[in-house]
């Protein structure tokens, strides 16, 4: 039985609050003369006292060596095997603009492209046009392309990316992207591995067609490329898997989407780490599960700085007294995955996991960091067993057998 | 899916080059007054070096409390499930002469006994013959055997077992053992469980009925017992599974036919273990995994002889600075299994490992060794999930889902 599975039968209903505070990114390498991580370096003494009351322990979001995307890692934190529910980029790009999807919607991602007058490719990202730019294209190709079957949906991204949503009956997403990947080739030919895709290739090039000629005299962006086919498939609900009354704290579309994507209350929140925390004070009573998102100190890792993301961690310490002051059940401070600014990239070493409650057994740790974790009492855990042990020391889960 | 699966569709081809030196059975016990492993022991400085740079773990080959052959061991080494992927001991009896079997060939096992004139068993071993006699024995019994509707090719091993191969359409391996393990009886009939076995057991009735006339008058090796039944099924190939370019320095048959059974190229090398090296140096720019294997460990531990394999684990070590000179992205050093020479044989403790690069999250540790390695970063990990490990230290590894 899948642990998740087994989870739902044992869950019970209690008044008990988990909050997972999750920084993106989380987990480091070593640098400099000290040697240390992010983390290592951190003056957070909030974290530290919480980490010797605690329990600490290393989370492999997906699998040894494996580096998770943000899909997979936050899925694996909510108790989801990230591996079978894979989520498409397609559906990814739209859930990081807000974009309502249902069930049985095929997302693709767009960009837009120039190609010459033979249909040569010769800029795959029609020169990184401007945003707004992007945005005045979509609303004109909206305005002059009708298609038949199915509704469509267009929305400008970022520069030259835009997202494309068809909504109809029977639509199936495996279809070979039609970007080339290199310029000087014309976009290649979709086609639909099963009827359902094919369903979706014929809109699609219906679509196409008319989005041409539409586009034909714009410079530089006079042809689109399709990729990241994705069928959107409601997930089994966070809130009826582990009868919680869950909310999510986050400033970022992207994970705003991926909470909304498991059933999560997504709440209102202002852009400054404050607010994160006010809103998780004003919320209190209205829920007992609080997903919090921070996600500078991924940005940090990825740009490679290393001192930024010391000062964001040291600036969620100063706010983890908010957090206690509400007398949460268990607090989970964690990553969704490292970014260790070493790399500026996303990484597979496994994430630094701090859990705290009343009810959580000690370990010898003396402060949170990648080491410490590396010698904690949680030991190494697949990041999809979190969640049990966030509901266990939450005493949520009964006896397991007689 | 399974992780070797996973690995199969994120790994990406590059230059980044992974060296797995392979010390057989380097896991150990304690033993003396200083009460140390082998490997505790042993002054090994540039070992203890890339240890302090490095992160330590323990492998469990096939799962906690299993001993494995060293069929399994290597087998998880590469990545492969060693359950799913078992090899007979027919097969592996065959690899170890550099026997070139073809999918669909059963090979067998054979001792060569002694019988009475009742046809009793006397000598299952039929008194250890030379293997120079056993040489002999199998070309007379190939001079003067024809069997029908399949190729056959006996090889002598060594002292009285030999090896028995059969070619052909549709033959199976569901065949019980012919060898009834004790003396004062005869061979047991062999049955096939199903018709490919069936047609199996048919030559071999076929073959045995010519041989015995043929050794009738042999003594002491006047009979054959037949064990180990396996069909050769062509493995999953490591180059194809990880886009590498791979090989093997090997000195003993048996690893060369494990490495040959994945695919990977098999070098010429000499006896010394600085030839070891030397074919690694030689080879360098050709390949860019090198799979290096030791024999002497595990030896020195199967004779119980602690001091010997202390020896040989330094002899190791010296080594190390030619294969940094070499800049390796990735260095693993670690075993196969354990040979603990206080129990002078193979057996379930899990096995050292050191992973070395640029990459690694470096832990607390500061020497390689057994309980060093219980307290690593890498924590405790499936064997087969080492190539994770190697491929996402070379940054051969794709990020999972966006």
């Amino acid at each position: 039985m899948d642990i998740q599975e087994l989870l739902s039968r044992q869950v019970i209903e209690t008044e008990s609050r988990i909050v997972l505070l999750v920084m993106d990114g989380l987990g480091g390498l070593p640098v400099g003369s000290q040697f240390k991580t992010e983390l290592e370096m951190a003056k957070k003494p909030n974290m530290d006292k919480l980490a010797k009351e605690g329990a600490l322990g290393l989370a492999d979001p997906v699998g040894r060596g494996i580096t998770p995307g943000s899909g997979p890692g936050h899925l694996a934190l909510f108790g989801y095997d990230p591996v079978k529910y894979l989520i498409g980029r397609g559906v990814l790009e739209a859930l990081g603009i807000d974009f309502p999807l249902k069930p049985g919607d095929v997302a693709i991602r767009i960009n837009f492209c120039t190609v010459d007058d033979k249909g040569i490719i010769t800029d795959r990202r029609a020169g990184r046009i401007g945003t707004e730019v992007n945005a005045k294209l979509c609303e004109k190709v909206k305005s002059r392309v009708k298609i038949s079957g199915a509704e469509y949906f267009l929305e400008p991204v970022k520069e030259h990316r835009a997202v494309l949503v068809f909504r109809g009956k029977g639509l199936g997403d495996k279809i070979n992207d039609s970007d080339p990947q290199v310029v000087g080739k014309p976009a290649l030919e979709m086609k639909g591995e099963d009827e359902a895709s094919k369903r979706t290739v014929k809109l699609v090039e219906e679509f196409l067609e008319q989005a041409k000629s539409v586009l034909k005299d714009e410079k530089p962006a006079n042809m689109m490329l399709f990729r990241g086919f994705a069928c959107f498939q409601k997930y089994p609900q966070f809130n009826e898997i582990y009868k919680l009354r869950s909310c999510a704290i986050a400033q970022y579309p992207m994970y705003r989407g991926l909470a909304r994507l498991v059933g999560m209350d997504v709440l209102d929140v202002g852009p400054e780490m404050d607010d994160l925390f006010s809103a998780l004070k004003e919320n209190w009573e209205r829920y007992n599960f609080f997903f919090i998102h921070i996600k500078k100190t991924d940005s940090a890792g990825e740009d490679g700085d290393w001192a930024r993301k010391v000062e964001v961690i040291q600036a969620v310490d100063k706010q983890i007294p908010k957090v206690l002051k509400l007398k949460p059940d268990v607090l989970i401070i964690t990553g969704d995955h490292s970014t260790p600014s070493r790399l500026k990239s996303h990484s597979w070493h496994p994430v630094p996991v701090l859990l705290w409650s009343h009810n959580c057994r000690p370990d010898l740790a003396k402060e949170f960091g990648e080491r410490a974790c590396s010698q904690g009492g949680l030991g190494r855990i697949r990041m999809k067993e979190l969640m049990a042990l966030a509901l266990a020391n939450a005493l949520k889960l009964e006896k397991f057998g007689a």
